[in-house]
């Protein structure tokens, strides 16, 4: 693939690394920013510890893009997030005004405790990320979004942070399945695979009730070499004596 | 909560990082090792290139005690799981006699070709992990489980790997549900996790159709405490003027 804006995900929660949480936004969020032309090239997830918070940021964003974080913006004693990224940008963190304007226009008379300002805690520089869903604002710091870990929530925000993000050319992906085993079909992709350099093929065996197969996925930036491509997995296939179907999604 | 059994999981794959996959082995897997008390700290999520993987599974192995890999050891181009490995640990690899001969005893004669012998390449002084939903083995070396992508089949290794696992006090948890805002049991929630230290309290927001409320859990390895402060918990809520409840999962 030619050269392309990154992103990197910092998913943030104790909940997701105790199996108590099925985290489902990494995935939402690849998929937004592929339709963006960003590629997301790492994720990792680290528990509500300060520490770990600030050593993942300050490895992602040095080296990628833009970094996304989920989780641990609420008004909770384990909701630390805001102050770790502060922390990881070395900078200070203290009520923003418009944050705490929005958070106290929410709530009734006497309900806008201590702990609810803690919301409108932002690090000193950051711009807020506004969503429908919810009062309470995300934040950006440099290359990093910071964003509520509710899923409802999250898909809110990207709406607002969409407009701030580098496009870069869409991958175009083609995916021919085929009722083969892998290993049959695993010589001439290869060969497939050295010939077409600028695309990247994965094979991604399945099984279900009725049998097995392999999904064969063609992505790259050049859409005629991806076509090429994944006519010569077909054609591959073909001579394996085995038909192949392209799929659509 | 007291020291414990650490685990890391590498989850290696392009397919996750494009959206077009959603995985599921973290959540598994972290559910699997909390039921024999080994805490899991934290995930990645790597691309199919080799440099990530070292990096990755070299960073991991050297701070947890166990790491837990699923991905990339099928017969196609890009299953580089096992070579990586092998870099990461800077040993040789080669074709293991047994995975061999359990590989060949699978396929029809003609049927074994030399990308299938691939998935039979084990990194030096590497143990396999059999299975009992695919013939091609996965393995261990050090204190690092490389495992297959496909959640049958990584469901099915986990249960060779179990008895090769140290095994931890397991995590107690409590759960309460209450009909009321994050916001407003904050502050009460600060001082119980502040005066039970040895539990973990968190707070997760959910939103449904007929309203709102929270879910606070405690987690930790002193029953009693767990149960206290849970206790506590469902004091500070009536206190405010709502109900709580007990989830049991």
């Amino acid at each position: 693939m030619t050269e392309s804006i990154t992103a990197a995900m910092l998913v943030i929660g104790d909940e997701i690394l105790s199996g108590r949480t099925q985290d489902t936004n990494l995935n939402y969020i690849a998929k937004f920013l592929g339709a963006l032309g960003i590629d997301m090239r790492e994720a990792r997830v680290v528990p509500d510890v300060e520490k770990e918070i600030v050593d993942a940021v300050n490895a992602l964003r040095a080296r990628y893009t833009y970094v996304f974080t989920t989780g641990g913006i609420g008004p909770t004693h384990d909701d630390i997030t805001a102050d770790a990224i502060a922390r990881a940008f070395g900078v200070g963190i203290d009520y923003h005004p418009e944050a705490l304007a929005l958070l106290a226009a929410r709530y009734q008379p006497g309900e806008f405790n201590e702990m609810r300002k803690r919301m409108a805690r932002i690090p000193d520089g950051a711009s807020l990320i506004r969503n429908s869903a919810s009062t309470a604002p995300g934040f950006q710091i440099g290359n990093v979004f910071v964003m509520a870990g509710v899923p409802m929530v999250m898909r809110a925000m990207m709406e607002d942070v969409a407009p701030r993000l580098k496009r870069g050319t869409v991958v175009t992906t083609a995916t021919v399945s085929a009722r083969i085993g892998e290993g049959r079909i695993a010589g001439p992709l290869a060969k497939i695979q050295a010939e077409y350099a600028n695309v990247v093929i994965g094979s991604y065996p399945f099984y279900t009730p009725d049998g097995y197969g392999v999904q064969l996925v063609v992505r790259g930036r050049d859409a005629a070499s991806v076509e090429a491509a994944a006519g010569a997995i077909e054609a591959a296939i073909a001579a394996e004596g085995a038909s192949a179907e392209r799929i659509f999604s």
